[in-house]
């Protein structure tokens, strides 16, 4: 398993891999030809960014039969997704800002990002593992009281792309076999979510086949999986962790 | 006025001001330093691109009087919309292509584009004007049937994704007033939309200011102001225009 990590060090942006607190700095394209500089900082004189640039987020809703069954939520017969758009990514350790146009409750809800390595268009199940470049870690926070708040028009969209609304990371893990995973959340230190991986209706490679069928997926973008049981409101100071061995944690804290 | 253009030139992207049928090549960032190189090339001596490369395109629903009237929509108490990403964006001459996983109808719907210059969050209504670089037509094109289809989820966003499923253009055009223009959609030139920007809902300064409450709105970024009466399916081989005085006309054909 490799960790890829995006930062700034001295002002600039660059790229590197993570073993334990060192960071080994690295040039090029983190998905075409990465090429260690054969220099190391230490993770301490950095400040993270998200492990990478997406074009787009895609976030899917109902993708996990424990929470479909319990919320009495059918079974999809395809994905259900929204897209959060670059504005709204956020590092692990930033603060999440409520708007100015929103006071209602704001959850969390720790997911299972795939990473996009490549350029993918209509792909089938069985390629799909090529195109991903790995995983990450996060934390789909969603204004939930707004998506309802207009009768005619759901406004999903809107409720999970207020600015810093997207946290992932703290890296890019490649691999990573994401089957036999769990994703465990805690709010202020105590678990509130830890569910597997294996539970959901479609598991990644079915993703990316079939997102791809619909739009062109892009190096860096990123397939936020959907959540399980136990989302619940942050308060102001709540902080939120989303843990998946391998990958590590998502820390974030609501102002 | 000036039209801003961007391009392939002997397989270099470019931009410029159209003129005519010439194009000046400016070089520099258009947002904040275009500068005249002084050379100057024939608009059949390149192929076209969207006039910015928008990190998102917000799109709205519901935005005109008159469609919320026929339609019995209640006019909505703050802007209602949608995120269109990068990947569905096409340029005027453009084919839009039905994707593989939705067989039922493709409607277009003209609409005025709204093109940001400046990074703006939580901007007022009277300096909305300072962020905004100018103006653009867009077809926003939609997989209607696609929306209602599940019972529990609306699928706004992937109705307005699919690849191809943005034309916008072919230029954005500076020092315009928005408010007396009029938008004309023909299909197979036959006018089927036409009507006034000041029936709008929210108008341009209001959406940009509201908006940039929500999310920051990046240069480049588009905002389609939402479509009016008039919408109808395209079949294969169908061409629409979207005609905006002032504008031009963004021109596409559904494969």
């Amino acid at each position: 398993m490799t960790h890829w990590i995006r930062f700034l060090h001295e002002r600039d942006e660059r790229f590197g891999v993570l073993e334990g607190e060192n960071i080994e700095l690295f040039q090029g394209d983190m998905f075409e030809d990465p090429r260690s500089t054969g220099h190391t900082v230490g993770l301490e004189e950095v400040s993270l960014l998200p492990p990478t640039r997406p074009t787009k987020m895609v976030g899917l809703w109902n993708n996990f039969h424990a929470a479909a069954a319990k919320n009495g939520w059918a079974v999809p017969e395809e994905p259900l997704y929204f897209i959060k758009p670059p504005s709204c990514f956020l590092a692990s350790g930033g603060t999440i800002r409520r708007p100015p146009s929103y006071a209602g409750r704001v959850v969390y809800e720790g997911e299972l990002g795939i990473v996009i390595g490549r350029t993918c268009t209509s792909v089938s199940e069985e390629q799909a593992d090529e195109y991903i470049f790995g995983y990450t870690c996060i934390n789909d926070v969603t204004a939930l009281q707004l998506i309802s708040q207009d009768p005619a028009f759901p406004q999903w969209t809107r409720a999970k792309s207020f600015d810093t609304f997207g946290p992932f990371g703290p890296v890019a893990t490649t691999g990573l076999d994401p089957s036999g995973l769990t994703v465990k959340t805690l709010l202020n230190g105590r678990e509130r979510q830890n569910y597997p991986v294996s539970d959901m209706i479609f598991p990644p490679a079915a993703l990316v086949s079939r997102i791809s069928r619909d739009m062109s997926l892009c190096p860096g973008d990123v397939i936020a999986c959907g959540t399980s049981l136990g989302v619940l409101p942050m308060k102001p100071g709540s902080t939120v962790e989303v843990v998946i061995e391998g990958i590590g944690t998502l820390k974030n804290t609501l102002e």
